[in-house]
């Protein structure tokens, strides 16, 4: 008998037809004779609903509200779904993050779990009751007020309480079969990954591929749950996220995929003096701004000026106001423009594979090459390696990389409706 | 500085409109220097939404699970409201039930509150801010499960924080502009009451009224919370219940209005042996199926068969089970055939004044006789006397009643649009 986490994302809980559904699966998993924590995110668009809601009562509303306000689209769908099941014939419970244990920071709107103490999920799976968890929150251990987690947020509590009960599984249901060598939508040849690697998917979550959230994929691998990665209209088996890389022997590491992302802009600090402290202040204004940087570059300076460009990418939503900040302390900081380019995409092929792939690097540059693709930046990591090209070139890349390290296969991939969430 | 306690319902909070107005209400009454408890019910038609999608995805769903799903509908609209105040320049947290302390019963779906602990609330109100508590829901002292308070539990959680609170009044809006001498939709010339003391209130509501609940007015009664009923549309005083008729000058007393009540139906239990126990049989068994009954009559025996027929009423919902569980008992009671109606109606006069002006019941029968309106069964307290009609004859019977009392006035009653709750 194992312990099964199980989590549904909003279409496969949009409708009461799909709540029968899921509800005759989680059912048939409890007959099999193992324990039964389910996790689901709000229906379908009740997310979406609740924030036009309320933007029409409230311009900048308070995050404490909002996280109030949103919760209750979690709480609705399990209350629903514990129904369904009880419909069948089996005992279920649903609870909030805060019933379920889940403890955050105080950060309403991303909050972190600091702590998982799931005492009564665990009376209950003692009764051979199925128990249901709302996704995406928790509560602040600080103020007692419910938090939201951030996208994605649902896939977190699932692992999170996989984690914490010791579960022998965490089964995300989505409405792609599996992970892939790369976006099927774009390579019809892609295949589905049997496995990956934690450290790999942390890659690819990285880069782009938005299957399963990087914080997820941080806590899966920090406290070793095996998530499985399946479709929920299907039975097929889809990809197990599991293990360490430096678990694979060398000659069996591959590539494992090429994964993209068209949410980045670039910024460009250009004549910055090539002396300590300078680009140390750009970041710092940066941060100050709460943005993320995703990738960062500085050349060698040029040796007649003595001065240097850093480019950094970030999310497109934040571009106006990275340089905005950098605008207004131009005189502090020192350097002679900031350039601005949200026309790019960034493709990446990841690969425990690589280390010990000479030549990879050649390759990707030079399928590219071939393909006419310009490359604008090249950044690497042990398992991966990042370009930027013209947003209008991205697909074209995708396909290309994905060709040249003949990551494709005999079968055509399938996609199910949904927009692959 | 006083604090005010104030509950709206679901038709005040409907829409994104009518939530900003209600924002503006409260916050013009916090910049009054008062201390603001709002407790608002669900929007609109929420509750019924979530039961309609509670059918469609289980016949039986579990009573704790429906507490569960029917909450949010609160703390969605608490939280709105919560918003529009703070766009507009005030301070408000939004709270559940179970945040806010109020404790009750393990019975889903129909909890009794046990207990208020306020102390968020009081910590809250102390730093300035405006407190909202959703209405309808508390938390399980024994099982620590979400519960739903039954009908008209937003009015009973608006009650029961004013008297954890200590607070100076607890204003009830509805679309109503107050509570009337007979409902304004069947007499035109129904008069506003400026007041009614707490046991006339419990007999108006336990005789149809449906402005305020049962449980309310008892809760407000015990705790002596003044409360006032107003509308919703417009600043004018509504109606004070408050304050015990005992304190009322017997010269002063009078009479306060007419109930009226379509909801019930009739059961007789024909030629029961008129001894000892028999009548409890009959009682027992009803309680047992979970039964409600309001009005009972009990005539003496015919001497020449030394039987004598029971009748009483009770929701009509009920009315079936009821006399399925009769006629299965029907041997082990000992009657001789069970009766029903479910064509009545029932039709209340209500005032303190009744103790004191003889003749009030006289005048009553005589105006319905002139009217031509039958009296079916008579049933009488202290200050109440409720005759049973037939429903097609009730509205008459109301304005017949209202007439012969002299309870009119001038002024046409104003009926808002809305339901009347």
């Amino acid at each position: 008998m194992a312990l099964v986490v199980q989590k549904y994302g909003g279409s496969s809980v949009a409708s009461a037809d799909r709540i029968r559904r899921v509800a005759e699966r989680i059912v048939e998993t409890k007959k099999q004779g193992h324990d039964v924590v389910v996790v689901c995110s709000a229906m379908g668009d009740t997310t979406d609903e609740l924030l036009d809601l309320a933007e029409q009562v409230s311009p900048a509303p308070p995050a404490r509200e909002m996280d109030m306000l949103l919760t209750s689209g979690e709480r609705i769908s399990n209350a629903l779904v514990a129904m369904a099941i009880h419909s069948l014939g089996a005992e279920a419970r649903s609870f909030t993050g805060s019933q379920a244990g889940v403890i955050t920071t105080s950060v309403h709107g991303k909050a972190k779990i600091i702590d998982v103490t799931p005492g009564r999920l665990r009376e209950a799976l003692d009764e051979g009751t199925i128990v249901l968890v709302a996704g995406f929150q928790g509560v602040s251990q600080d103020s007692k007020d419910v938090t939201t987690l951030g996208r994605g947020g649902s896939d977190t509590t699932a692992v999170a309480l996989a984690a914490a009960l010791e579960a022998d599984v965490c089964e995300i249901y989505t409405d792609v079969d599996g992970i892939f060598t790369a976006d099927p939508r774009i390579v019809s040849d892609a295949q589905k990954l049997e496995q990956v690697s934690y450290e790999e998917m942390l890659e690819m979550a990285a880069c782009g591929s938005k299957v399963l959230m990087l914080r997820c994929v941080e806590y899966a691998r920090r406290y070793n749950v095996p998530v499985h990665v399946r479709s929920s209209y299907t039975d097929k088996h889809g990809t197990y996220v599991y293990g360490s890389m430096e678990d694979i022997p060398l000659e069996q590491a591959i590539l494992t995929g090429v994964a993209h992302d068209r949410s980045e802009a670039k910024v460009t600090v250009v004549g910055l003096p090539d002396e300590p402290g300078y680009a140390a202040k750009v970041f710092r204004y940066v941060a100050e701004a709460e943005i993320n940087i995703d990738m960062v570059l500085q050349n060698i300076s040029k040796v007649e000026t003595g001065k240097t460009d850093i480019t950094f990418t970030l999310p497109k939503s934040d571009g106006v106001r990275a340089v905005e900040m950098l605008s207004k302390y131009q005189g502090e900081i020192g350097f002679s423009q900031v350039l601005y380019d949200d026309h790019i995409g960034k493709v990446s092929l990841v690969g425990a594979g690589m280390k010990s792939h000479p030549g990879v690097t050649a390759t990707f540059c030079e399928a590219l090459a071939e393909a006419g693709i310009n490359i604008d930046l090249i950044s690497t990591s042990e398992i991966r390696i990042s370009v930027l090209v013209k947003d209008t070139e991205l697909d074209d890349a995708v396909q290309v990389l994905h060709r040249a390290f003949d990551l494709g296969g005999d079968e055509v991939a399938v996609v199910h409706a949904g927009t692959g969430r």
